[in-house]
């Protein structure tokens, strides 16, 4: 069991774009962040891609992620060098010229000085026709939306400025709501009670994840839910379920 | 530009499967090490997907990946619990029924005692019929492949066991070798130069990646390719395009 089933909240779709993602030369710092910051909104991340620097990869998944998703995010690849190519991806695969955004300029002319605000970086402003702005408050180039893809920028800090800003303005659903626990039994000698614990009330899903730290073994269970008396419940069955085979349940939190 | 385009090198797609990764819970830490260590072998990982513990996402995206890459590889829901489907999942996506392999419960029996390998830890050994098995040097538990699919841990260092002892089976292309250097230059400046740079010799990808260190800027630029003696010269003339509009070049790393 996975998803919340019946879920409130609006869904969404990521995708991040870059070869230095693909080939290891660089961990994604952005999926994790997004993910836990949509959620406060109300929108859950379904699912999320990493692809290259390639048009035709990237045209191919915005169309399918728009059409799938009710949000969509994509990031990386808004620089000014010859590998940025997101934003003209993503002008071809909505039909729509490039044209220079007067508000981006702008935007641009206040965090540059008119030597600084040379073509090479002006070309940053070239955004699809009828896009509106998401504001950049690093680095000043800003991000834009068009029909329901939201373009940010790959670099963690400028995508979190950007990011920050944008969530009041989207139209989210029921927020996401966490309780979580952890125990010393191994997954295996509560599976099946976990299980049916999970099939009697989709509305709160529960996740399993064993770990280890300072050399001890341990499960870290994860419920979330949009309803926070449904998932008290449950959380608290889950307790119970351990105590009853003799486990220790520790680090308890519960929905705020 | 991004893909090596003339690459002889193999391609892999990667399906990160967990709720965890999805709701930002957990950073995924496995994609770029897999990356990484199947580019020694020759072979270059196009896409990344990560997807919900859900059935019908899990059997799509095999399907998907499995006829358009050479190798795919998963990580994650291969455990006891309810939420861990992959097994199920991947038969299903091959029409394969799920059976007991008896290697795999030989594999389980030398880590665990004949009371700890109880029938919940035993299933763990129902595999795809006609699979062959991973071993996993870490928890004793295998994974195991079928067709092009290789089916992995999720837990970083026990998937990380298991890639290891996998990666010198793997039948993989050219390996793709790195060069990189840094710049204080801003992306602006070199920008059309880089891109002339690239678009002459398809056979080196170039990627350009601005980062922020001890409060300075700077650019670091990697290109890639499988094809040494290209890569130098190519490393040269970026190095070269960079000093003469001023810039200075550090960090340099020459393909080995």
């Amino acid at each position: 069991m996975s998803l919340i089933v019946n879920s409130p909240s609006k869904t969404a779709g990521v995708i991040i774009i870059g070869n230095e993602i693909l080939s290891g030369r660089v961990e994604d710092k952005n999926l994790s962040y997004i993910a836990k910051n949509l959620e406060l909104v109300g929108i859950t991340v379904s699912e999320a891609i990493v692809i290259p620097d390639a048009e035709d990869v990237i045209i191919s998944y915005v169309l399918d992620y728009s059409a799938r998703f009710q949000y969509v995010f994509s990031t990386g690849g808004i620089g000014p060098t010859h590998d940025d190519i997101t934003i003209t991806s993503i002008a071809k695969a909505f039909n729509k010229k490039q044209e220079r955004n007067a508000e981006a300029v702008d935007c641009m002319k206040r965090h540059y000085s008119s030597e600084q605000l040379t073509e090479a970086r002006l070309k940053m402003a070239d955004i699809p026709e009828g896009a509106a702005l998401i504001e950049n408050p690093i680095s000043g180039v800003p991000g834009f939306y068009i029909e329901n893809v939201y373009v940010l920028a790959g670099v963690p800090f400028i995508m979190r400025g950007m990011l920050d800003g944008l969530l009041e303005k989207l139209d989210g659903g029921a927020p996401v709501i966490t309780a979580s626990l952890s125990t010393n039994l191994p997954e295996v000698q509560f599976a099946e009670g976990l299980s049916k614990i999970q099939v009697e009330v989709l509305e709160v899903s529960i996740g399993s994840y064993p770990y280890f730290k300072y050399g001890k073994q341990g499960v870290s269970i994860i419920l979330r839910s949009t309803d926070k008396a449904i998932l008290k419940k449950q959380q608290q069955l889950v307790i119970e379920l351990l105590k009853n085979i003799g486990g220790e349940v520790f680090d308890e939190q519960y929905p705020e």
